[in-house]
Formats: C-alpha cells, sequence, structure tokens
C-alpha cells in the first residue's frame, strides 16, 4: 500500500487533478481545504470519478495530520497565508512538494508573466516558513491540470523536481513514476525552482498561440 | 537558394555548430568574429566538415553586410560591445536571431545561475541597443553546442522562439526547418525571452547531474 499523500488546496484545478491521477494509481489521498465542506465536496466528486478510490477531505491542519507527503497546490496569493496557518502542524516526518507558482495573475497582472520572489521563487519562500526540519521539494509546474482531470487523456510529459536532498526528490519521483506517462527529472537544489516555476508562464503563452495545453519533456535523457 | 545567414560570433561552440548544420542544410554562412583570420579559418574547419559547403569568414562588421539575417551567439559578456561595434552597419534589412544567455559565469559565477539583466532579458538588452527598425528575435538557445557540431546525432528537439513579429518568427521558423531534427515553437514576444534563456542553466544543471546533453521539446503540441 502507498504512503497516503495529502494535498492542500485539493479542492482547485491542479489539485484536484492530482489527486484523481493519484488516486487511481492507489494512493490513499487526503483532499485538504480551508474549509471542511469543500474538502469532503471534492472527496465525494473524487469517489464518483474512481470508484474504489481512497479519497478522504479535511481542514487543511487535520488534513496533513494523516500524511506525510504534503502536496501544496494553492495560489501564490495564499502560499504564504496557508504555510502560516500549517505552521503549527507542519514537522519534521513532513514532506512538502511545493507546485506554487509566483504568477502575476496574483496582483491582476498577466499569467503570462511572474512576480519577483524575494527569496527567488515561490518553493524557497516556502522552504524558509516552514518550521525547521520540515523539507521542501518543488514539483508538478508544467502538468495541465485539465490534462490531469480528463482522465481518458494519456499523459506522455516530464515533472520538473528541484530539491537539496537527494533522498527527498527521490520520494517525489517514485509517486511520479506512479503516474502513466509522467517521468521526473531531477533539476538540481532547490533554488532552480526559480527557473522551473518559470515555465508554466511559458507554457500558458505557447497555449494561448497553439490551442493546446502544453507540458514540458526533456529530451537526451537515458530512457 | 536559400538566404545567407550570418552567424556573429560562429568562432565559438554554439555559432559554429549551427555554422555546420545549416551550412550541411545548403544555406551560405558568414562566420563572422572579432579577428578576420580566425573567422576565415573557421570557415575553412567548416568547408572541412562539411564538403561542399558554402562558408566563408569576415570581421564582424564585414560579416553582416552580405547576410539579412544575424544571428548573435557570442558569451554574455561581449553581448554588448559587440551590438555597439555593430550599430554603424545594422540597418533595417536585418533581422537579428540573440542566441545570449545571461549565465552567471559571464561574472565568474555559476553556468547554473544567471544574471538579472535591467531589460528583462540579454534579447531585450539586444532590441534596446539595435538601431530603430533592426528587429530582434529570440532562438536557439536550448540546442546543445556539442550535438549540433557532432554531425551524426540526430536531433530531436525543439526551438524555442520570442519576437514581437509574427513574419519575423516566421522567417526564423523556416530557418529551423531547414535543420533535421528541430522544431521552432512560437513562444509569444521578445520579452518571454527572460523565461526561455532561464532554460539553458537549467539544462545545465540536468547535463551536470545525469552525463547527458539535454535539450527541451514542448508536449501537446499539434504535430
Amino acid at each position: 500500500m502507498p504512503d497516503p499523500v495529502c494535498i492542500v488546496g485539493g479542492t482547485g484545478a491542479l489539485g484536484f487533478g492530482l489527486a484523481l491521477r493519484l488516486g487511481r494509481a492507489g494512493v490513499p489521498i487526503v483532499i485538504g481545504s480551508r474549509d471542511t465542506t469543500r474538502a469532503q465536496e471534492a472527496a465525494d466528486r473524487a469517489r464518483g470519478r474512481i470508484p474504489g478510490g481512497d479519497f478522504s477531505g479535511h481542514e487543511n491542519s487535520g488534513a496533513i495530520q494523516s500524511a506525510e507527503l504534503v502536496i501544496l497546490t494553492v495560489p501564490f496569493r495564499s502560499q504564504s497565508e496557508t504555510l502560516t496557518n500549517l505552521k503549527p502542524t507542519l514537522g519534521e516526518e513532513h514532506l512538502v512538494i511545493d507546485a506554487t507558482v509566483p504568477l502575476a495573475a496574483a496582483v491582476s497582472g498577466k499569467a503570462t508573466r511572474t512576480l519577483g520572489v524575494w527569496q527567488g521563487s515561490a518553493a524557497q519562500q516556502a522552504q524558509e516558513m516552514v518550521p525547521e526540519g520540515v523539507r521542501v521539494v518543488s514539483a508538478f509546474h508544467t502538468v495541465s491540470a485539465a490534462l490531469l482531470t480528463d482522465l481518458e487523456h494519456e499523459l506522455d510529459e516530464d515533472v520538473l523536481v528541484c530539491g537539496n536532498r537527494r533522498e527527498d526528490k527521490a520520494r517525489v519521483a517514485e509517486l511520479v513514476d506512479r503516474l502513466d506517462g509522467l517521468r521526473a527529472v531531477d533539476c538540481g537544489p532547490l533554488e532552480m525552482a526559480r527557473i522551473v516555476e518559470q515555465f508554466t508562464p511559458l507554457l500558458i503563452s505557447i497555449n494561448v498561440r497553439n490551442k493546446v495545453r502544453a507540458g514540458i519533456k526533456i529530451t537526451g535523457l537515458h530512457p
């Protein structure tokens, strides 16, 4: 039985898409939301899509108590507040997988532009905000929420992973490998998230131009 | 007969690799260098690799007088000086294809990090520096110089193109399409170069980790 995964922001498009795909792969999913009712509704919806899937819904702080792996898929606007609220509950057992992208849309700017984050990236901001001993890995920025949610769609792209500890990245890679058509690529230390987070607005720009749902693949890697 | 292409910085690794591949595809190549002798030596070397290829070598200013398409493949350290020197010779007929990446290596920093460029990107710096009426398109940042130079290697990756005019990007795409295994992807206006230029340090980070020559491919596009 795979370790359970908590998705903070699991009622949003990306979080819900990941919940569906991971749930279908047999991973027990705890959907976290600020609002317990919304979390439970999302879990119900997920169960409707994946009969037999193990989905539950809780308020964020309660949700992360039942999983060591915590995927953070909240809008950049809410990242800091969410982490502040989670602080008392986050402990050394947790590995936070941050998928936040500092889109300028957070301040009514364009979704093809980003904001400068003082720490370098949203992931580094997360690392600064979590309690000592909690590790942060950055991943899942470039996979389209719509394609994840469309369970008929066969994915065929990479998940770019940044983090400071090899073991943490290996754990995330193991999770990614459960999802058909996705491959984890180790992009280096967490500071490289400042580059990977920029891929989302670029893909949005390509999407708009070509009316597609683009993703990223790294060429030249050994199969 | 395709239009000739001038490669300013064609004695460097990326410029020479592009010269070889384009020359093999039948494009007349003018290699530009600050030093005429080095430019001519590079043209001789290219002719040795591609018998029958149309290669010549000139000092930069002379070189760009024989081609409307100018690919700029100089280190970031030299970009500004090179453009200042080219200014009197650049005219409205020219389309500058900038491949400059502001790697921190320019100031003895890491090749997995970049410098902040006041204008947003090296390409936007180039656009600010060229005379009124000269258009700049950004491209060719993510293709490995070593793989271009290894003519046995079958390329299979994308060239991410940013620019403000659709016609200019179409002209660059036409050039890219001459190269087997490369596909041009329109990434939006020139300002998106600030994102695309970051891909090079990320690929360098992936290369170091995996002992490969990685490239980028955008998934989900119509074939």
